[in-house]
């Protein structure tokens, strides 16, 4: 089934609420819906019957609930409802297509619950596996409002399942997520993880999602389905009526359709004559092909970073080379001291922070599971992994609650075998150095040639190109100062040749010279001048975060030098007694 | 005559000495050699014929010390002298040409003496009309110790005649000449002043000259002449004495021939039988054409500064604008303070100093004299002439010893006429401001319209672009943010349409911001990458100049990096205290 081919001419419509037509048919609060599948078969059969004859072309399964969880004191297994779930579906759509339906597990996950990544993983698996195997079409995960369990559900899905994967999540009037997820880090997070459609459901009514819908489809690059609620809810006699009409309802979804959502069904409150109207609004349309924006980005669960738009700091502190105090941290699990170095970077202007802990002595994998899974309870930044072991990476980026960026992989063909399927299979973004088996070269020629392999190769893995991050390297001045200048030609270079942003750790530069910090924010200004999206950083040195505030106001990226006025006049003085503080610190 | 078409294929041949010859007929020591043009003129007319039958294509009259001063004890004047010198020099030389001997004046010129410039001026002006009304086909300025008398005579020369002027110096073993000038800067302000032909005379033997001549060659865009002595003098018997023969001497100047010079004659101990060997050498040999190095410089007069070698600060302080003390020392004629400023400014590295005086309440043009005279005598850096009145400008360009750079012309039709005589008579370098009658533009491409405006119209008063240093000007980042980088934007596409270097004064840019020394410095560096040759700063302010060694260090302009080690290891505890107390200060 290829979305985009079948969206080329017509939209797709999927049913509308099975809750709503269950609960007319006598549905019991407390009473388990999937248990129908089983008990009466026929109801379900009728059900989906009236949506295929309103007009929908896919219907979903009677699932929504059938995890191991919610069904623990259920007399029927996972395997029977879902199994009978399929059977009565595809005997009631003949030719038409049918939707494994996967809801939220109904527990809150780590860290504000108790139901760990691997647990969730399971649970969905196991519903995956046997939808897949009863016959279904698609895989439709929805109404989840926690993007780590979308991302748990997503994997699962993928990893145990060669059909297609819808993705719908359920947002707040806050625009955001019941956990904080807003809705460009939806699509990032859920485009990477190679959903087939993405989108919304539940929530609200059609017209209360139009601002969601419009930051959706600004950033999303594959289709997006939206199955709205019946407008908004009211009690009435201690019932829940939703306060639009099916014609209301498709007026709004018409209107949708025209701001490019080409997949459309309904949630709570709509019934098949909401699905009739809607088909009836969009018969003979077709709808619009969206724009790829092809954006680089780095996402915590709740937060985007961009890069490209305006210079983004990755914060380098968490790296033990040369640092006692974080080896012995690392030594002793002592993770408060590594939190306390998140923290203290993200107050100084860090946008994104780099997490190393390679070191020989410690188990690596298990530190760096550790500390993502606090650092992503306690700070909004996105990470970025960084380690020498693919392994430590992939479980790194696995278990990380976004979209993480993997530092690094270089120009040699045993790292990119390597690190390339987890780029691809996780969606991240992945930086790129510029060195190859003849070493770090001197000339920006051929730096451009070694970015020309990996971002080439890189897409013969399906990685598109915004999802290169590439770092010139530079050489010091004291042993190679002929060289130097030529880590910055090379970044203009290879901008104008490919859409990729830059990073770069420009602090070698000034290896074993004196007052290295002088040299080190010269550099920064210099590669920031030729084009350097994200230098790879401390943001607790003043003089450097110095250098990138004024190249904002130069640049005009902050505008009106507010954020500059305002760092520096916000309390001149104390700053300066800190600045010093910290300056002789390092 | 036009020296450069006569060649394109002969070399040419002046006369040797005239003293020489002279005392072999007789002169006694203490007696003036000019007196025989009246009292023996057949003797010089003789010497003439000799030259003229061993080869010579120019004679030199025997005017060497006909001037007021040296001629104070004579019964003859200046003017009797010179007209019979010239008459004789005619009758002898027929189809030939005779060229009016000038020597130096033999008194000191201030600071070291009391000779004041303009009356040097007027004493050559008097041999400069004399000998030209006489007759004479070209002005030979020669044996010149002191770049400041070759100024005035070249002056004179240029203002009070019409024939071409060959001026040639006297330098020392040590390569310089008495008063210190080198080849280089001989070159520089020698060429801008407009002479036909400059070189070296006397001083010592042709083998000695290679190297001065190499390094004259090495920079000089107009033919070149050497007169060398018959090699070194030994006292013999009381008698002076030469060491080379005619045929050593001969090949000698085969080799200088080789080198690139192409006009020759001897000096002392040399005779006819010299220069008959010297015309033998070259017969049948063609000189080799100067390639035109086309270099920026400013020159006091002995250090000359070349702009875009590696990069070149030029010192901001002495402008009244926004200083109280500098107003009051203006106001009360303190000197001393602004010699101090000046001090402060070479110590902390700048390589030329603007020098701005301009307060409406104050004599300019006599201040500009005094400050200018008083800083040429103490300080060895270029001085840039600041001014917005054309008049002040001149008259500091003139008395000025060596080849400043005017500060500044610009877009404006008006400017550009009254500022370009200037920097063309006096062949200094100009900065050019790019803005015009509609102001200061927002656009780089705008800039690069002005900037080829006044390059272009610079040509036609015979200014070559290598003499125009354009300013690109930048906006305030509080009031025009998006307009900042347009400067640096301009700076390379400038440079790369123009063979002009680039200066910029940039602190503007940060003003009524926070903490202008953190913009200041990153925008400095900025345009350091963007090709910017000269900043008009602050070299007293240390992160401007942290700034400018670290870049030098980045691009490779300080090899080694030698200059950044030395500064920041050296006693780098007592520096700090320095810093940090001239931070305070400002
Ligand atoms: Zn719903
Ligand atoms: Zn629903
Ligand atoms: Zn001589």
């Amino acid at each position: 089934m290829e979305i985009r081919k079948l969206l080329k001419n017509n939209f797709l419509i999927f049913d509308g609420a099975m809750g709503t037509m269950l609960q007319r048919k006598g549905l019991k609060a407390g009473q388990l819906p999937e248990e129908y599948n089983i008990q009466c078969p026929e109801i379900i059969r009728d059900i989906h019957r009236k949506y295929l004859e309103a007009g929908s072309d896919i219907i979903t399964t009677n699932t929504f609930g059938a995890n191991r969880l919610k069904l623990r004191d259920s007399s029927y297994s996972v395997e029977t409802i879902i199994e009978n779930a399929v059977m009565i579906a595809k005997e009631a759509g003949g030719e038409k297509k049918v939707a494994l339906d996967i809801g939220p597990i109904g527990q809150m996950m780590e860290p504000i619950g108790t139901l760990s990544f691997d647990e969730a993983y399971d649970i969905f698996k196991e519903q995956v596996i046997v939808g897949t195997r009863a016959g279904a079409d698609i895989i439709l995960i929805e109404t989840i409002s926690d993007l780590y369990e979308a991302k748990a559900a997503i994997l699962a899905a993928k990893e145990n399942s060669h059909l297609p994967v819808f993705c719908t999540m359920t947002f707040q009037e806050n625009m955001r997520t019941l956990t904080g997820t807003d809705a460009i880090t939806m699509v990032q997070v859920l485009e990477g993880l190679g959903v087939d459609v993405l989108g919304v459901n539940c929530s609200l009514g059609p017209k209360q999602l139009y601002p969601i819908i419009d930051k959706i489809l600004k950033f999303a690059t594959i289709p997006v389905m939206i199955q709205p609620n019946a407008g908004l809810p009211k009690i009435i006699n201690d019932e829940t009526i939703y306060d639009l009409t099916s014609e209301e309802f498709s007026q709004e979804i018409k209107y949708i359709a025209d701001k490019g959502v080409g997949i459309f069904g309904g949630c709570c409150g709509t019934d098949p004559n909401f699905i009739k109207a809607v088909k009836e609004k969009l018969e003979n349309l077709r709808p619009k092909e969206l724009k790829n924006k092809r954006l680089t980005t780095a996402c915590s669960s709740t937060k985007t970073v961009i890069l490209g738009e305006n210079v983004k700091v990755i914060g380098e502190r968490i790296n033990p080379t040369g640092k006692k105090k974080l080896k012995e941290a690392l030594k002793s699990t002592n993770i408060d001291y590594i939190i306390s170095e998140a923290i203290k970077q993200k107050e100084t202007g860090s946008d994104i922070l780099d997490i190393n802990l390679g070191l020989p002595e410690i188990d690596e994998i298990g530190m760096m599971t550790k500390v993502i899974k606090e650092l992503q309870s306690i700070i909004d930044l996105p990470l970025q992994i960084d380690s020498m072991k693919s392994d430590v990476i992939e479980k790194a980026v696995r278990i990380y609650n976004g979209k993480p960026i993997i530092n690094s992989v270089n120009g040699k063909r045993e790292s990119m075998e390597k690190i390339f399927p987890i780029v691809k299979k996780y969606g991240t973004c992945v930086i790129g150095l510029t060195l190859d088996d003849a070493g770090l070269p001197k000339t920006a020629e051929k730096r451009l040639e070694i970015a020309t392999n990996i971002i080439e190769t890189a897409k013969n893995y399906g990685i598109p190109e915004e999802n290169i991050i590439i770092d010139c390297l530079v050489l010091t001045a004291s042993a190679a100062q002929e060289a130097v200048m030529e880590t910055l030609k090379a970044i203009p270079m290879i901008k104008s040749r490919y859409n990729v942003k830059t990073a770069l750790g420009a602090s070698n530069v000034s290896f074993g010279l004196p007052e290295r910090k002088i040299i080190n924010a010269t550099y920064l200004a210099l590669a920031l001048g030729c084009g350097l999206d994200a230098p790879i950083t401390d943001s607790t040195s003043p003089v450097l975060m110095d250098t990138i505030r004024a190249f904002k106001v130069i640049s005009n990226q902050d505008k009106e030098c507010r954020e500059y006025i305002d760092f520096y006049n916000r309390g001149a003085k104390e700053d300066k007694i800190k600045k010093e503080k910290i300056e002789k610190d390092l």
